[in-house]
């Protein structure tokens, strides 16, 4: 099934100007762009399919992250994709472990991004030619193939390659009735899409009390640029979904997106508790792992090992552009399956939600198999730039059924975007100037 | 003193063709070829001055690095250099914390590797308009004032301002004494430049014996490629610098430059326990704590703070170019004088020697006061493109006496070396190609 040599990669920096509603903004990104670095390969094999990748960015920068792309081509151009996803964890080694590369790196930062929009153009591209989407494609894979994609370096203390075939294979059991499930009823979302610090009161409201009659009963609370604020907008919302109960399906999150320092988290979060936040997400810096954190977004599965060895978080957030693609996120839910963490994902900005709903439900029918405290972030920005969109019905993922990884834009979108020829930055580029 | 204001900056990518002689190569980097970002910034005071600026790379990667400096550019122009010392805890987090760029690091890879280039340009800048070389700079600087150059986010659970205020302040007492010893005696050195693993047995030998002649009496050998011949070329150092005694001053320190994973490391070292290292550096993935380590270089100060919280290190390796210039290296300094643990720089590369001589000078001036366990790496290579190369006496560094930070470089040996059009790469090229 697999055919064809890559003859052709290119990389696009598009740009959507969110920071002009004030949508995305955070403790810490206060004017956002949400942007992508977007790769798209192609093959001689001449059946018109093409993979599409893209990594998540805020704006400036990402011409930084598109000259990295540039500089990993040469891994991938004119490499057969049979000889690719054969050796999936050598082809993953090679990109990531480049004598002279890795020195800007390692597997973090801009190069990482980097790898993970190359690699996710290449699911992409797989899963297109064997017809399916990558969830299913990862679900019908052997447990076998599926190891010989993850690159074990630096994680064996917790997971060896026979720890992740154990699982995998005991995954099996069940898997066909937790597929039909999925398809029927969806994988549990929380919206992020009602709470960013850009809003206003009223808007904050507006967007709540439409989100609670579109079946919404999670939401997520940007937090820690202002005290006073933060309580007020938590007031606002727990007002809005009523108390907290035990099990109740009615619940906050909050996130400070690395604003504090270990003192100054815990000083703050005495304040939000009688909110009853589930969680709070990001109190301080990426890098501390012994100043943690109840749940977070990690640069690679090196991290994340750490995170679950040193007890530091009670959720598991995976996210599909800053780690290395699939391969990296699959040995991060094996991990997090071994430590019974649950893995609650990142999503949003440009594409995230696409491809993370693509993990998440395969976690579900594969490997978890429960959906016990576990929810998927959405947020409601920029699907109508992508060709395969999410759906949401019932505040839940549904299924994707076309080939691929989702991650493909229409080319009018990116064409319109592209920073800074695209017309839509024509025209703002400018203005911003005067 | 300090005037003008930023009026150009410029950016340029400078490869020396290393990896043809097998100079730097390790486990993991097989094939460097030392490489730099060269920063030059200038000011509108028309005095001619001029500051310059590294970071240190491996070849491939450093045209993203350059992109990286030109995303930065725009923080630094136009501001005036007495704003930018004036609250250069500010002009720190303004480049560290930039609302779009960060979510592309923060504070790693890339983006913190320009950083350092421009911050490291800056230092040049202030220093060589004081007339004092960086080292004195700092000597003679209020603590005050050196307090003001650090940003504490993230760390003050470890280190808060007050804290770094008594440490400095305490180190007033005996400066004179062991200023003036340095600049008789020098700083006490390694050299790393007799064993790569891209050198023959024949050639290890002689360069061995030639340093030995030399003064030298603390090797570093790179090791963890291959087991057997590891062992024989340990042999070979020890059998020539003789066996290890109680406080010896001969010495030898293996580096594995993260090639294995935790248990791997630990069934290797325990058979290269017998040739009596002082100690194995990097033996895993730069990101793991919890599985490290008794010497790490690491990526930001967030890192450092929990190797020492974790107890995870007995040395500590600061780096002039990949952490965020002086201003983030006088933080782990600080740290580093808290827990107790003796700092180690790591240097080399190209100008990373020129650079840290300044920073461990003055640790050993105001913060540290002692020389135990002490030891700085050096490398013989390249010294003669700067215009202030490094001066070893008796295997000592002798503390610099010309202002700025020793990061010039000399014109001409820069427009040789760019990549790819200087004269140096412009003949290689083609005949790499063939």
């Amino acid at each position: 099934m697999v055919r064809g040599r890559i003859s052709r990669l290119s990389v696009r920096d598009v740009r959507f100007p969110t920071s002009l509603g004030g949508h995305g903004a955070d403790a810490m990104h206060t004017d956002p762009d949400y942007s992508a670095a977007y790769v798209v390969i192609e093959t001689d094999a001449e059946d018109g399919i093409k993979g599409c990748g893209i990594t998540f960015t805020l704006g400036k920068g990402t011409e930084v992250v598109v000259c990295a792309v540039n500089a990993l081509a040469h891994h991938v151009l004119n490499k057969d994709l049979k000889d690719i996803v054969g050796d999936f964890r050598g082809f993953y080694r090679q990109l990531t472990s480049d004598g002279q590369l890795r020195w800007i790196g390692p597997e973090k930062g801009v190069v990482h991004l980097a790898t993970a929009a190359v690699l996710n153009a290449v699911w992409d591209l797989w899963a297109k030619q064997e017809g399916k989407p990558v969830w299913k494609l990862l679900v019908d894979m052997d447990p076998r193939m599926l190891v010989s994609c993850i690159d074990f370096r630096y994680i064996t203390d917790v997971l060896t390659e026979e720890d992740a075939l154990e699982i995998l294979q005991k995954g099996q059991i069940g898997k066909k009735e937790r597929e039909k499930q999925m398809l029927a009823q969806g994988y549990p979302a929380y919206t992020t899409s009602c709470a960013w610090l850009g809003y206003s009161d009223d808007t904050l409201k507006q967007l709540c009390a439409q989100a609670l009659k579109d079946g919404w009963t999670r939401f997520k609370v940007k937090v820690g640029a202002d005290l006073q604020d933060d309580m007020r907008r938590c007031q606002i919302i727990r007002d809005m979904i009523g108390p907290e109960k035990t099990l109740s399906l009615f619940l906050q999150m909050m996130d400070a997106n690395q604003r504090w320092d270990v003192p100054e988290a815990v000083e703050w979060m005495s304040k939000l508790a009688k909110f009853k936040p589930l969680w709070i997400e990001e109190p301080t810096s990426p890098d501390d792992i012994l100043g943690h954190a109840t749940i977070s977004k990690c640069h690679n599965r090196v991290i994340f090992k750490q995170l679950l060895q040193a007890k530091a978080l009670q959720f598991l957030q995976i996210d599909s552009c800053r780690l290395g693609s699939v391969n990296e996120n699959l040995s991060v839910l094996l991990m997090a399956k071994k430590f019974e963490i649950p893995v609650c994902p990142h999503a949003g900005g440009v594409g995230l939600c696409e491809l993370v709903q693509h993990l998440i439900i395969f976690d579900y029918i594969s490997v978890s198999a429960s959906l016990e405290n576990r929810v998927c972030e959405y947020v409601d920005h920029l699907h109508e730039h992508f060709k395969y969109p999410v759906m949401i019905q019932r505040a839940s993922y549904m299924p994707p059924k076309d080939p691929g990884y989702s991650t493909e834009m229409k080319e009018e979108s990116v064409k319109k975007h592209q920073y800074p020829d695209g017309e839509v930055w024509k025209k703002l580029l400018p203005a911003q100037e005067n």
